[in-house]
């Protein structure tokens, strides 16, 4: 069992902004969402790196993945549980250097690090939405960020780069908004979410839903002060499974035995093999800085996520973009296979605007993008310096 | 929610017994398992096809893979819940020709239809075993399939024939009792379970433990009559996806919608896709038919796998296998991908003892060999007539 934590790994009003800063929507300027529902206060946590040059032409807009923020750099600190999720590609002299660079990372609607979310205050009592919170999409996620960066004064990305569901939100940029966007790198992601990728996310949605202390969703204000921790545990280990590889796996933890049964005794139904260990830890630690109800609404939104949705087809949607493109695959990734990425870059091309794919040479499975940093940061870096 | 059903799928004993026989160990012959335990009553159900010749020389042993049982062909009747797991493969004139051969496939130990298992009376109390049950492995399946070989009369096998964990069993049988096999055919199985195998099995575990209707395995007597449908469902949903593939789910169910929104409505959390609706189906299914208890010890079993374990080495191991082996793969299994299948034909081969290898190609993963049974039957048939 996890050891007893509050119900939330969310950041919450009162705890420490490390580098955060925070957009609030104007009042009068409510935010109506892809499905329906309107939201009437709407506040979008990010942080920047850099200064925006005078022509506002240098601006960077790194979209982040399933459990990712605003924080792609920077130490774990207060107000920031962990360090920044891609750090080492961001920085003086990186790939993406900041030196010419001003680079921006928000976190997403639906989050839980700053951003609004299932365990944000609903406006009508001041308490946390919980169930109550609506059903996001990418596009939504991705026109909030554009709110941002009009409040940003930027006009248009010089580029807009991310992996896994940051890839469908650069992809969605490109398309909602093509005179925004002057390049994209989308990395190991894809035009719609498959069957099987759907399947992976309903799953980890169910173990949360089975556990007691979801509670409809409604669990923040738990007297015990439990959380669906148990579930989410479980629904990471599914992910964390799809985002590596046999072989990392196999190299990585072979058949070790974690447990070790005392002298003379046999195995015994929950002793562990040190993968066993490994899931659970991830699965522990992913409790400690996220929130249940925001990784069901972000894992719904990704397999919501289609391109064609509402413009006819793959092809009538990709034919909007006209932003160079870098399209990043992993040899290894099971979750989101290279075939995918593939069909970005023949997409894109189909409608005569260039793009490049480049395969990243990892064992590690989908994560390489977050691991291979080598390899990623060489392809931005000429990508970026091709632009002129 | 699933409906209301009692708290287990298990066979029980009163239950119908349809096609299947018992075989009681004898009393004084109580049955020490590899972690330590010693279990003093065992019943191994078990169903037989065609006759056994004169010489005892026509018997071949089917072994059944992790949710499976010893209805490998029949009809689903009254005792039988569902129809045979190898429907089509068995019979007379079929492959597996009952006009020739004696065909014998008897429930795995640790199993929930008819053989001893965590929801069998534990000879103490009378009451099931429940959480008492102890760990079991493939090697004690395969020596308590060799006791109900000495009581069936057959010294040796003509040939022994499984998938998946039934494959484990296969090898198992020609590493052990080399001198009881005259040949074998493993598919899409093998030599030791992966670091990749165990985490899918784990969380498999780790969600029937979430659920609260678990009760830490006894749930049996449950009053309010729930077992732990949705935890074994979960669980089911993940081996679920791991025994098929992207691509057959992609041309199977691609985007479409199950649950359908009221005209103007948007989406909700729970509607579901497709592939969602399906993956409830098999869940739900399997509760109505098995024991979640099982569900755990079998899987158990499958990640304590290894050939190698107190015999050296893999090479060391499969060195005492004699008998001539048809391996067979399936290109598109994610589970069991091929390279382990051709781990297998080689080790054998190193040891100087025939060894092909066959891939069946088939776009539906894992479970090809119980969908594509005209390539299983056309290479199993040969296999079988080249031994002369």
């Amino acid at each position: 069992m996890a050891p007893l934590l509050p119900a939330t790994g969310a950041w919450m009003p009162g705890d420490p902004s490390g580098s955060r800063r925070f957009f609030r929507f104007p009042a009068d300027r409510p935010f109506a969402l892809d499905h329906g529902v309107t939201l009437h206060e709407v506040t979008i946590a990010y942080e920047t790196w850099g200064q925006l040059a005078p022509g506002a032409d240098n601006a960077i807009l790194l979209c982040h993945a399933w459990t990712g923020d605003s924080h792609a750099t920077g130490r774990a600190e207060d107000g920031h549980p962990t360090p920044g999720w891609w750090e080492g590609m961001i920085g003086p002299g990186l790939a993406i250097d900041t030196n010419s660079f001003f680079v921006v990372c928000a976190n997403v609607l639906g989050g839980c690090q700053g951003s609004t979310g299932p365990a944000s205050p609903h406006p009508d009592d001041g308490r946390p939405y919980g169930s109550r919170f609506p059903v996001v999409t990418v596009r939504d996620m991705v026109r909030s960020q554009a709110r941002l960066a009009d409040h940003l004064g930027v006009e248009r990305w010089h580029s807009v780069i991310g992996g896994s569901m940051g890839g469908m939100q650069v992809l969605e940029w490109a398309i909602t908004f093509p005179h925004r966007v002057g390049s994209i790198v989308p990395i190991a992601t894809c035009l719609q979410a498959t069957a099987q990728q759907i399947a992976w996310g309903a799953i980890g949605r169910r173990a949360v839903r089975l556990d007691p202390q979801w509670q409809g969703g409604d669990y923040y204000e738990s007297a015990a002060g439990g959380g669906p921790w148990e579930g989410l545990s479980v629904a990471r280990m599914v992910a964390q499974v799809t985002f590596r590889s046999d072989n990392a796996f196999t190299d990585r933890f072979g058949r070790e035995v974690a447990d070790h049964s005392p002298e003379g005794e046999g195995v015994g139904l929950w002793q562990r093999f040190e993968v066993e260990r490994y899931l659970d830890y991830h699965g522990d630690k992913l409790g400690r800085r996220f929130d249940a109800n925001s990784y069901l609404v972000i894992g719904k939104a990704m397999d919501l996520h289609d391109v064609a949705r509402g413009r006819a087809s793959i092809e009538r949607a990709t034919a909007r973009i006209a932003a160079p493109t870098l399209v990043v695959g992993i040899a290894s990734d099971i979750l989101y296979p290279v075939y995918q990425q593939h069909q970005i870059r023949r997409s894109i091309q189909a409608a005569g605007t260039r793009a490049e794919f480049v395969e990243i040479d990892s064992p590690h499975g989908h994560d390489g993008f977050l691991i291979n940093l080598d390899q990623m940061g060489s392809s931005v870096r000429h990508f970026l310096a091709s632009l002129g």
